[in-house]
């Protein structure tokens, strides 16, 4: 049978990972897609190190990217730049020749998918996406064909590497932040502008994806609650670790029934769950299913040869499927796309959750009365309360409070008149926790 | 669009969850599958039960397992009634009238898929079977579509819920085999024959599929290496607690220079892999693929709603792709069936791994070096090796090695040895290791 031929827009980290992984294993890959699958011409801006990669085995080697989305004998387009808005031109410019896309591009995904989806659906293409959540693990696959039968209930996911990158090494080393840091940007973990890693911003594209094909709704990646890694200190880390929970990076995403939960944020979670002990640049996804109960999904996140997988395994994909008419395709998100459910999502305020609450108090009596006394006007029931050991030469102490199931306004007003007491000093560290039972 | 119709055969455990299931989330389903899946008619020996569990909603119940398979009305026959030869009848017979097949019996695939693929391959109809291996753990579409840009390394899972739960009671409440036994029969974990579940025998059955999808070579339940996990004791499991280890009842394949390993036994893993902390009846299978790397799969494997997940998530796939012609669907065992490869098994001598030896010996001089100087003799190297304190009133003490990884046929040819050393009391304990790394 006719190979099918792809061309390839960028050949950094994860382009260069898929060529060498479509050539080791050209045989294994063909014999699976029924054909082969060829790279015919590849776009990069600096075209002496596209063909230093790439050697000279009759790959077609250009800086213009036009020349491959335009490629008469391009059946599908792999788009690889990353970023904003030249990667959505390149896609729609692709789709509109009659091209089936794969893109690893998460970014581009959260912002445009809507677009980019519906252009693909008026004109017959695919646009294939598994490299763009979780790197090598097939997660995208997971939720929306392996987990159909399910009402999912909710997902969490470490779904940024290098931030559980850095919270592994700050509780393993017990090392600041900052020290992670640096040294996660030697080893190649952390980009020189780490903002979209530490911030949670990476974690919210992909947990927007996520929750679009889990819940049947549309890409919401601006309604994502976002909040980074920055301020964890490693006092929290092994407080949390006394009390039984570490505290990971998750993105969770949760159907209420006052509407769906979308957020990213540092969390407590019992040291004893798996997800719990994936440590390092590893990635982990829990999805909780009606019928199938929770499932766990764990591998690398990220790096050449692991994203090359989830993009050659959309290739074996999109070959099987090229002649298929557009309702044997599995739709982009799952459902079929008129059939995308108009459900709000929660503001952060209206979710309900558990929290630990560090605070630094004088060491006087009376003000752990003041402190319940406020947590039980605000409804707030307290699980758990500890007052550490006043610090050498001072005579404040640290406090933890762990709630149970509260209202996030509840805590915000709790925390502004905790903040008010003349005992307190300075500001409530406030992390959220999720026992993620599989109740 | 037209609804698709399904004809069940059997509707005990999983029949009821599957039939609960479509009734549940039959929306949900709907809006994935692009059309509704409705049960038109189920085979049951006992009418009333069926009747009971079903109601009067117009679905037909018959005892004639034939009228299901024969039905014109019928689309897509999920049979569920396990064990072998009436199955491959119903299941061959249902091929033969055009019907696609959803199959959770991992015993007549492991002995007669061969068989039955070949002839849904003539009949141009789709056998899927998610169900048959690690209950709703969607694994066979992860080997099958998710992981295709990879050369499988190796496999490794717990993939019989029953044998995950005695051996976690036994470590965490140091009970006996026998009493855990009891214990599990008495919660419907264990049946009354526990046979296939203790001895290996299901785990078997389901590494010799997923080898099969893995490595695209036939599949070959009868070369599987199979060791139950009655002869543990809680004395082992112990000190392979100390030693930093979990006993876990593997099912392995593994694909060396000299052939295929194929392969189920009791093994002592690292504590700290994640795989190590699975517990209870729940399953966990470990993919190593050369691009990827180690990707890890959760879940409950088995369960009436668990294992229904993964037959309608079939059911929604065949749904999708039953129009579609043969090329474009994904092949029963991922390759081509014209392109099987014929690799050999290992047999079990040659497989080479790494070793837990208990022994009983005198408490006497010259005892470990006789040991040693055996071990090294037949190559084997040696690990780590402890005495214990010789116990109460006793002048034998308890001695442990782990070898190095070293080739079966040694290690049987040491424990023989061994064994023949007057100083040297009963059988030796041997219990394999692996210690399942990421390299």
């Amino acid at each position: 049978m006719k190979p099918i031929n792809i061309g390839l827009l960028g050949i950094g980290t994860v382009g260069s990972g898929t060529f060498a992984v479509l050539k080791r294993n050209q045989e294994e890959i063909a014999r699976r897609a029924g054909r082969e699958i060829i790279i015919k011409i590849i776009a990069d801006r600096d075209i002496d190190k596209a063909r230093g990669i790439v050697g000279d085995d009759g790959t077609l080697i250009t800086d213009d990217a036009n020349e491959v989305v335009t490629h008469p004998d391009v059946d599908i387009v792999v788009e690889l730049i990353g970023g904003y808005s030249a990667a959505k031109e390149l896609t729609l410019k692709a789709i509109g020749n009659g091209k089936h896309v794969v893109t690893a591009n998460k970014a581009m995904l959260a912002s445009h998918g809507t677009e980019i989806f519906a252009a693909a659906e008026r004109q017959g293409v695919m646009v294939a996406f598994e490299a763009a959540v979780a790197g090598g693990i097939p997660i995208i696959k997971a939720l929306r064909e392996g987990l159909t039968a399910n009402r999912i209930e909710w997902i969490a996911g470490i779904i940024n590497g290098t931030g559980n990158f850095i919270l592994s090494e700050m509780r393993s080393k017990g090392l600041s932040f900052d020290t992670v840091l640096e040294q996660a940007q030697e080893l190649g973990y952390a980009e020189a502008d780490p903002t979209f890693d530490i911030e949670g911003i990476d974690a919210a594209h992909k947990i927007s994806i996520m929750a679009s094909i889990a819940f049947g709704i549309s890409i919401q990646f601006d309604k994502v609650y976002t909040e980074g890694i920055t301020k964890l200190t490693g006092e929290d880390i092994s407080y949390a670790e006394e009390l039984g929970y570490r505290i990971k990076l998750l993105g969770i995403t949760k159907k209420t029934s006052k509407g769906i939960e979308l957020r990213v944020h540092p969390t407590l979670i019992p040291s004893r769950r798996l997800i719990a002990n994936v440590e390092g640049v590893m990635n982990a996804v829990v999805v909780k299913g009606d019928a199938v109960g929770p499932t766990l999904y764990y591998g690398p996140g990220a790096g050449a040869e692991p994203t090359a997988s989830a993009v050659v395994a959309d290739l074996v994909d999109v070959t099987r499927m090229h002649t298929a008419d557009s309702k044997q395709r599995v739709p982009h998100l799952g459902v079929q796309p008129n059939l995308l459910l108009d459900i709000p999502i929660l503001p952060m305020e209206e979710v309900v959750t558990s929290y630990y609450l560090r605070l630094q108090a004088l060491d006087r009596p009376g003000v752990l009365a003041d402190i319940t006394c406020i947590l039980a006007e605000l409804e707030i029931s307290i699980d758990a309360m500890v007052q550490k050991e006043p610090k050498k030469n001072e005579e404040q102490v640290d406090i933890i409070v762990l709630t149970h199931l509260s209202v996030e306004k509840n805590i915000n007003a709790a925390i502004a008149k905790i903040e008010e007491l003349p005992s307190v000093m300075g500001e409530i560290t406030r992390i959220r926790l999720e026992e993620l039972s599989s109740k």
